[in-house]
Formats: structure tokens, C-alpha cells, sequence
């Protein structure tokens, strides 16, 4: 079922950063092998911290090795969001703890109307800590994602889009890769230093007030907006042809 | 109809402290007594705040007590928010001005279908002060919020739902009450160590940008992961037993 | 089309400048001439910037003279915002591009279900920089706004609803327009002094956090609380009549 | 050598509170009793501490009654800061550790040219956690700060003056008492609502930018410009006499 | 003695928006025409804010009065910092009250050892409420800057500069005014368009953190390095020559 | 003269981590080899990305290679700041332009008195944009930091001293070098986990308000505080002996 164990989440990090660096790559869908997403934390990785720790006898050190591990696991979920290009996330069957912090990192998420989705750290009296509390209130309000941190419920793929979660859901997993797929390509048509820049803005201006978030997309622009791009748009619009762009 | 008196909005700072420190208080409930939630302030205190006003000579000073007052109606309306434990609201009949900053405070809200809401102070000539205008907008988006503190209009608690303000609706009291107490049920069985934790994560995170929320939570969690409750529900995990936590 | 070019980004300024100040505007309005909102950006404007930019021979004055327009440009677009009087936009036909900017720096917006929204910068290859990708998240959340401005789709009125850019649909112009004009009307019988702080702090909430916003309200208040507005309230209510407020 | 012992971090919070609401106290003074400011610590409040965690058997309410206890320290230590008259510190002897803190939460620091101050927590194998290290960056700048937290050496009350820690030194106790008095007085002469007013806008200046802080005083004029000070030293301006105000 | 009254305070804005638009302009000084840089405020300012005031009989819109008049003058204070290019001020004589904030505000300040400085506001029971309170402790510490506001007290040139507000004092006017024009001279040799950046990342470093503020300078120089004034540079270091700059 | 070639930038931060991370470091010196600190960017790195930037047809890509440039540099020049260990800076000779950021981003320096400073950029018509902008203004202030970044002028080590750039000057090498190695050694006998600890809340409380800054470090000591080095320098005070610490 995926569980998210410590290689994996070393891969993540390499994974997108490679996506970020290959020309090729326009943009990115994560999913699950098999029938689900992920069901989380593997248990074994909780074990090895606790291992880890208990072979620290000063106090201070242990905390600070604790410490250490959820910046190395924040930074492996944050890897879709560092990721130059857009991630989609498609899910389906589980989609349980971490993968749920894994999820809201990605640019935007589509789901099986009957995948199990949970906000589950609270049944393990865990504060979830690698992305969830963070980046959730953002996409489903805060009342809601203050419900499912508390109550650690599950939920279906329809009603994580009815909360906003997932942007559309669908009922079977066929429909679902194939509208993934139709929004990719679709983005993967359009100019990508433009959808670059519109990734970096779209996460700048999540964590800045709007003057700063103005003055940024103006520095952006003044620097950005006269490009080959932009000359083969205004091409193509003349000539009512799709523009081509070239890879990166 | 539960009118906001000046002795009420003192009660609330206390009653709230005493829940963060009482260990067999787990989530707290705020209602009205009767029919109403709460018909907001008492027309009393504005009147009480007009006669301190009116004693002082000193326009400058007047304006001080004018401040001073305002704060510590902020921290009352706050002190849902201030309280360790969660807060659930449940709201029927009159829920209008001052209280509807007071369940803007609290974790989540459950609502009577037919309950008459109303963010009422444009009607005073007064821009609300006391909590709405700050968090509604996080909670049902800035459109909705302005349309509402703009015009004053009634809406039911079925469009609170639809506005996203309540999280369900109800039509009958007995439904809303057996709802509410489930779902306090249902948080209360949880390690309360751990629900404190997501509590000052939530409110934390609400207002920082994603970075500083990242950092405060891998801080929280390389104090507070390694617990009695964590062993307890690893145990039971393993066992397949629900864990039993102690109290605070 | 009510293409967006130079002239009009000027007058726009000035006209919200001028509502600002004239004591009879309580509210206003923004709609397009005819049968459409607007279609954007004039593409005549691109034209001038690059004609601009080519006259420069320095490419670093070059680049100024572009954030210089940028620059201006959101001054533009921010001027309903500005405004100290609500902006209602009513929007039907085409609401392309830069009308959508101009559209999120507005209070509240009701849609021509048929209406023809689009975010279209992606597809002239630019990072959309007067206000939409600044504005837009805290209006449909995070998600939605990225979806929008990636793939650039038309989307309808109806569906500006239900992702909440717009708080209302209708399914003729002249319903539109008269629900516009009915909420307009009832803003302006409120207390105008009252509006505007009304305004004033919104736009304030949404730029800075829960502590520092209910600071400003109260200082707010403390200078403004008393006022023959909040005494014509109070005697209306009294009296169980309308109060009649003064303009400005 | 008025070792900071628990009773004493409460009484600071009382006194300060008792002084803000006097009308009689127009500035204070904080100084040792006898010939030293303050040793620090009492070493019994950590022998203290570390005996409420050792009784607390869960390591995460150990962490939660750790991190409540330091929340309790730096409230007193900021005692002098969240008083709304200005604190005057008047320092000689021993200064060492806590003391430091404190003195830094005073709005003016004089000092004893002889006086020996240390920032002693390293030598304790803590991190400084109740002030100085917030504080300390913003009077003597961020190099300096470093210095004397990561070395813990003594220095003396003229070098205190010549990094800023102190505005002036003096050589004996006698012209440091009657220094400290005379600007005490002179403050005590001025307008009490000014001066207030003054030490509110000094504390959030140092906390927000530029723009928000031009914001904050604007709105905090607005307000209390207008008093029975200004006319009365409008009026003292007039008959070249000084003005004589009300108390608080 | 130059006293700051309303007409003065619109040309300032007018005067440095000319300055950031002229092309012949690299540098500019302010200082006062004759013996004194400014008495300040011109008491007849107030006298005409209080009959502005007491004109309107609403006390809610007097204060709204009250605080657009303030933010008048703080964006006539702020005409110097927003000035395209750097400001710097020579003063001499008298420097009091709203001539400090106005100091504040240029980039560099010079003084004449014998100049009478005084931040006076408190001595008419006023916060200072345009610029001083807000830039003054970045330029001379927190704790100068309480004490100079709380006390009124009047400074020397000399002392100015020992206390940093100051670069440099001069024991004569004409030492003064030549090192002033040495300073401009030397500035204005540079690179017109590179010092116009350095004072906008200036002020900009100034409010931000060090994270965005070495975002801001990136996106800054991806925009504006490459310009004829780095190939001029880099030519005129090759053939050892001083390089020759055009104008804006 | 150490210019900094890219190389070298790319070794920065290796040596930098290798020091985080190896047990015997307790405390860093940079300082250059042989009579030079260093002559600052090597002129072929401006080559080589002008070079870059040349290969590379589309303007917009252009810049955005500039930008990743910058970004490179940007994280080399902070690596001193981002070791989890105390770097001191010693400077002699020539100390320009990007040597001037790298000191900058140390925690503490030293200079020769003969020693010459500039920040050179100006002078090559570049905005200085990999740190010294951003940091030097916490360290001089706001004021020196304009004039030295606008002039580009040459001032002594013993001036870098008088403007607090250097703690402290020294009129050999061998007066400088001892000095270093003394406080060092200094550093050096203190617990390395409460050094790591201050150096980590030094630099978060520089870019943090006084709020965020309190509660960051009683969250850090909550989960540091008890240590064995608590411990060690406990019994050490008793014993009246000096403890010995574990590396890392």
C-alpha cells in the first residue's frame, strides 16, 4: 500500500528535483502503484526514530535528532512544491497520513470518488508535522481542516471534493488517469517558462500580504515577460495556429 | 435571548481559563441557554461605554477608555480561541452581532437549519470589533465576509452551511445537540496531549506564512512526539484496542 | 469589447478617485458598456510596452521602463480597491484577462450565468502581474486559482459561482442587474462613515494576522466609535424607524 | 544579591500592572536593593523546575510543563515592557543572567561605571530563553549580542555605555541615583496620555515595518491627538509658562 | 526659521517627484535656506487642523478628518525616502520637532557640531506621528530614540553624530556645506541607474526579513544587471579610465 | 588575492557543512591565505555568466539563468550563517566587494587596522546582491550601510571598528590572529549543543518580530533544555570546577 518509508522519501526529493532539471519533463503527476495512493507513514520509520533517540542518552541531543528527522521528512514532502514544474496528484484507495501532507503540497489534486482519505496522526497522538496542518487550511478553510486534524475521520474521494480538497472527483480509476492526463497535456502545451513563473508566484503570494506579492510579480515580470514565448504567442494568435514552445 | 452583558463577557474570560486547566475537561461546548444562542451585545454596554465616555473631560482620555474597552471585549470574544482545549459551537434560534464574533472564535460550528443569523453591527453604525471582521474572512472567504458585514442581512443556518460558516446543519435542536455531543465524544476519546498540540499548530499556522509554521511544528513535535500517549496508541495499535489516554 | 487599453487604465484612477471624494457616491458599480465586461487587456498595449522597451538601447533601463508599466498598471487595477466606497461588479459576455484582475479588486461579484471567464495570460505567455494571481486565492482558495491560471479554460458564470469568484448567478441581464442594483441600494442606506471603515479594515484583515488586525479595528473604533451616525442608530432603533444618514 | 526567585517573577508582573493603573506613577525606576542589581536566577528555581518534570512521568506533558514554565519567566520579564509608563533601569553591582533580560525589557538602561554585567546562561549550558536574546540585538546590535551570549564574559558599566547597553555611565552610586532621578523627573513633568502613547508606539515601531507603523501612530492620533494636554501646553506655549497636567 | 507649514509640505511632495523625473538630477541635498534647517511644524498648522475639526460636527468624521490630514503629512515626510534617487540632508541651526522626522527620511545626514536638535512633539503633548518615531530607530537604536521622544531634550550637531543620527559634524557652515557637496559629487558620478537600485533595496532590506529581502535584490538584478553602465564600468576598468554615465 | 572564482563558491558550502556536521569543529575562523581576506568576485565569474547569458537566445531564459546565478551565490555567501557553528572573521589586506558579504554573514569579526574595506559593487554599476545589502544594515546600521553601498569608498579596518563592522581592530597580525584564536578557544570550552542553540535563535530572532522570537525559543529550550551539559555545568558550578563537554 505505499507506505511512505525512509528511501522513499529520499527518492521524493531526488524525484523532483530531477523533474525540475529535465527539459523533457513539462510537467508531473504523482499517484500511487496499484490500487492506492499511500497509506502513510510506514510504522517501521516512527521505530527507527525511536531507536535512533534511545541510543542518545543526552536529553538535549535526542530532541535535537528529532528535531533533525521531521525537517529531513518536511522537506521531502515539501519536494512537489520546490518542484520548478506542476505536480497533479491523482488518488485513489488509501490516502492516509503522510500522504495526505504529500498530497497538499502537490499544485493540484483529483481523487476516486470512493478513495479513504484521513487526516489519521491524531490516532497515533501525533501532531502531523510534515505539511497537512500547514498547507490544508489553505485549500479547505480552516474550520474544516481543523475537523479532520481533531477527529482523524475518514472520508471519501466525493467528499474531499465536496470540502475542496480535491478539485474533482471521479468513479472510476479510468476516468480518473484520463482527466489527469487531459489536464497535463493540456498544461504541457502552454509555454513553460511561463507556467514556471506562475508556480513561483502562486507560492510566493500564498505566504506574502498583497503589496509584497504585487511588487514580486512585477520584479518577475520586468525580467521575464519578453521572451521567444511570448513572441511565438503573439505569432500564433496572429495567425490563429497553436503556438510551439521549446522544453524548458 | 442571551444578550452580551458586561458580567457575561468577564464569565466567559473565566470560564474558558478554568476548562485550559480542569484535566477532566477534554473539548468544550459553547450554546445558548433556551431557544437563542445569543442576541449579541447588550444595548446596555454600548450605553455604559457612552457614560464612561461622556465623564471624561479630557477627549484624549476619553479615547483611551474607548480603547480599553474595546480590549477587553477582544479578549473575551478571544478566549474561545485562548482556551487549550477545543471548542464546538452549537447554534439555534438568534445568533446576531457580538455572537457572531464569539462563534467565530471557537474550532468549528454546528448550526440549526432554521436558525436567524446576522452580522447585525452595520445597523448600530458600528464596524464590528470584537472578532468577526478578522476571522470570518478565513473562514468563508473575504467575498462572502464583506457582503455580510456590509449589509447586516439575516441568513439561516442553512446558508451558514452553505457559506461555509457552520460545518453541518441540523433541523431539529435534538439532532444538533446529539451531533455536537458525538463529535466531542468522539475528540474526547483522543490524546488530549495531542489535541492541545494540534489546537496551537492550527492557530499558529493561521497566522504565519508556510515556512514559520513549518519551523513551529517541528519544534512542538521534537519536545512533545515522544509521549505516554504515543506508547498507548502504538500499543493499541498493535493490540487493536482503542487506547485509553489519562486526562490534560 | 471594452478592451482594456491605455487611456481607459488612467481613467480608472481617476474615476474611483473621484467616487472617493464625491459625498453623494455611497457605492458603485463596475460593468462593461454593452454586451460584454470587458475582453481584457487591449493587445495594443503589449505593442507600446515592446515598442517602449525597443527604443531603450540599455537593457537595464530597459527592464525598469517595464516594471515602471507593470507598476502602473496594478495602481490601475487596484483602484476599486482603493476606493473608500464598496465596489459591486456585475459581469456578463467575455470577462477575459485583465478584466478578471480588475473584477478580484472589487468587493463582491455577481455573474451572468452564461457569462465567459478566463484567466487567459497563460496562453499570451505571460505571468499574469496586475492583481489576479495576487487576489483570486483568497477568493476561490489556492487550488482553483492555480488550475485557472495553468490551463487558462473558459469557464461560465455559473461555474464562477460554485468555485466562489462570483456570490451570485443569474440567468438574465436583467436579473443581474437588478439584484446588483437592489444590494447597491441597500449599502447605501447604511451609515456611510461606517462603510468605509468597514472597507478600510477588510482590506487590512486580509494582509496581515489576527493580532495585528484586531489592534487596528480597535484603534479604528476608538477614533471613530462615537459619531452622530451611531446616535441616529441608536435613536432609529428607539424609534423603530430607518435612521438617515448624512453623505460622505 | 536579589537573586530572581519565583515569588519575585511574580511580584514583577503585579507591581508593573499596579503601576500602569496608578495614576500617582507617571515613570518608574527598577533597581537593586543594595549594592548589586541582581545575580541572576535564583539556582533553586531550576532545581525547582527540573523537579516538577521529574515528577511528570509522560515526556510530553514533562515538555508542556518546561515549555509553560518558560512562558511564565518571559511574561514577568516583560513586565517592565507591557507597562504603559516608562521603566528606567538603573543598574550597578552584579548583573548577571536574568538581570540582563530584565534590564532589557526597560524602555532607558543607565548604569555604574564598575557595575559587572555578564549574559551568563552559556555558562549554565542554556540558551538564554527570557528576553535578552529578543531584546539585546535591537540595543546593541546583532555582532555585539552574539558576542556576549556566546562567550558569557563579564563586562563592565562603561563598556555596557560604549555597546549601547546603557545610554550613560556614572562613578559612583550617588551620581547615578541622582541621573537616573533627574531624567525621572523630567519625564514626570510631561504629558502623562503623551507619554503613554509614546511607549506604545515605540514598542510595535520596533515590531513592524515601516508602513504599518506609519499606519499605527496615524490611527493612534486620530484618536487621542486632541486632549486637555495639548491645550494646556498650547496655552503654556502661549504664556511661556510650563504646563501642568492631570495624572494618568 | 523655515517652519514647516502647509504649502511647504505639499511642495515637498511635488519637489522630489520632479527630482525622481528629471534626468539631470543624480543626487539631490536638503537643507534650510538661511541660518536654520527648520523650526518645524508651523503651530499655525495645528490651529488649522483643530478648525477643520471643530467644523464638522460628527465626531466620528472630525477623527477620519483628524487622520487624513496626518496621512497627508506623512507621505509629504516620506517624499525624500521615496525619491528615486538619494537624499541628502545638511542641517544646521535649528532642527526641531517635524524637521527631525523629515531628516529621517533622507538617506544621509550631516550636521554642523553647533545645530540645536530637538524631537519636540512631546513638549506640545503630541506623538510624533510623521516619521521620526517610525525611522529614527533604525538609524540610532531603541533606546536613544525612547529616550530623545520622551524627553524633549535639546541635542548638539556633535552629539548627533555621537549618537549616529548623523554621519559626520562640521565645525563650520562651510565645512559643511563642502563636505555635503563632495559626497553629492562623488554619487553623482556612479551609475545613475545601479544607485537607483541600490536605494530601492535599501528601503526595502529595511522592512523585510533577510529571506525576502535577498529574494527582492535576486530579482532585482536578473532584471536590471546587464545595462550599458556595467559594460561602461567594465570598459573603463579595462583602460583604467572613469567611466562616463548618462543620465537617469 | 583569494578573488572569489566559482570554485570556490561551490566549496563554501561544502566546507561549511562538513563543519556542521563533524564533532571535533566547535567554532569556525575564515580568514584568507596569505596577506589578503580577499579581492572579492574573480572578474571571470562576471565573464562566464555574461557568457551564459549570451549562449542563450530567449531573453526571458536569459534571465532566468541570471536569476539561478544569483540564487548560487546567494546560498554560497550564506553558508557561514546556515553552519550550525559560531564562524569568527578575521580580515587583513584587501576585504572587497563579495568579501564584504561573506563577512557579513558571519557571526563575529576581527579586523587588522590596516586592513581595507570597500563595497566595491558601485563601482562595476552592479546593485551588491548576494548579502552585504541585506545583513550589513543589522550590523552598522541603516544609515553607514547607505553611504558605504552608494560611494563604494575605501575605509580602514580601524574604521570598519568605529562603524561596528568589526568588534574589535589590531595593529599586527599576529595581535589579530591571537585574538581570534582566543575567542575561539573561548567558544571552543562551552556546551556545543547550547553554542548551536544560540547561533540558531540569534539568527531567526534577527528576521523574527519580539513575539515570534520569544515563543521560538521557549519552544527550543522546552525540548533542549535538560542536557547533559545542564548536567555537567550544574555539577561543575558546584565543584567549582569547569565541566567538560561531548563534541557536537
Amino acid at each position: 500500500m505505499n507506505s511512505l518509508n525512509v528511501p522513499m522519501w529520499a527518492e521524493l526529493i531526488d524525484a523532483f528535483d530531477a523533474a525540475s532539471r529535465d527539459s523533457d519533463v513539462r510537467v508531473c503527476v504523482l499517484k500511487g502503484e496499484g490500487k492506492h495512493f499511500s497509506a502513510g507513514m510506514d510504522l517501521a520509520v516512527f521505530a527507527e526514530m525511536r531507536k535512533i533517540a534511545d541510543e542518545e542518552a543526552c536529553e538535549g541531543r535526542k530532541r535535537e535528532k528529532v528535531y533533525n528527522s521531521i525537517d529531513f521528512f518536511q522537506r521531502s514532502v515539501t519536494a512537489p512544491e520546490a518542484c520548478t514544474k506542476p505536480v497533479l496528484c491523482s488518488m485513489q484507495g488509501a490516502v492516509i497520513g503522510g500522504a495526505v501532507d504529500l498530497a497538499t503540497a502537490c499544485d493540484i489534486r483529483y481523487v476516486h470518488n470512493k478513495a479513504q482519505l484521513s487526516v489519521k496522526e491524531i490516532d497515533l497522538a501525533i501532531v502531523a508535522d510534515v505539511g497537512t496542518m500547514q498547507r490544508l487550511p489553505h485549500i479547505v478553510g480552516d474550520q474544516r481542516a481543523r475537523e479532520l486534524t481533531y477527529t482523524g475521520r475518514t472520508f471519501s474521494g466525493a467528499q474531499a471534493v465536496e470540502y475542496g480538497l480535491a478539485l474533482e472527483g471521479f468513479d472510476s480509476s479510468d476516468d480518473l488517469d484520463s482527466h489527469v492526463m487531459s489536464v497535463a497535456s493540456e498544461i504541457a502545451t502552454k509555454s513553460p517558462l511561463t507556467i514556471r513563473g506562475i508556480k513561483k508566484v502562486a507560492v510566493y503570494t500564498r505566504d506574502h500580504n498583497t503589496d509584497d506579492a504585487l511588487l514580486h510579480v512585477a520584479q518577475h515580470n520586468s525580467a521575464m515577460l519578453f521572451s521567444e514565448d511570448l513572441d511565438a504567442a503573439m505569432a500564433g494568435m496572429m495567425a490563429k495556429k497553436e503556438p510551439v514552445y521549446r522544453g524548458n
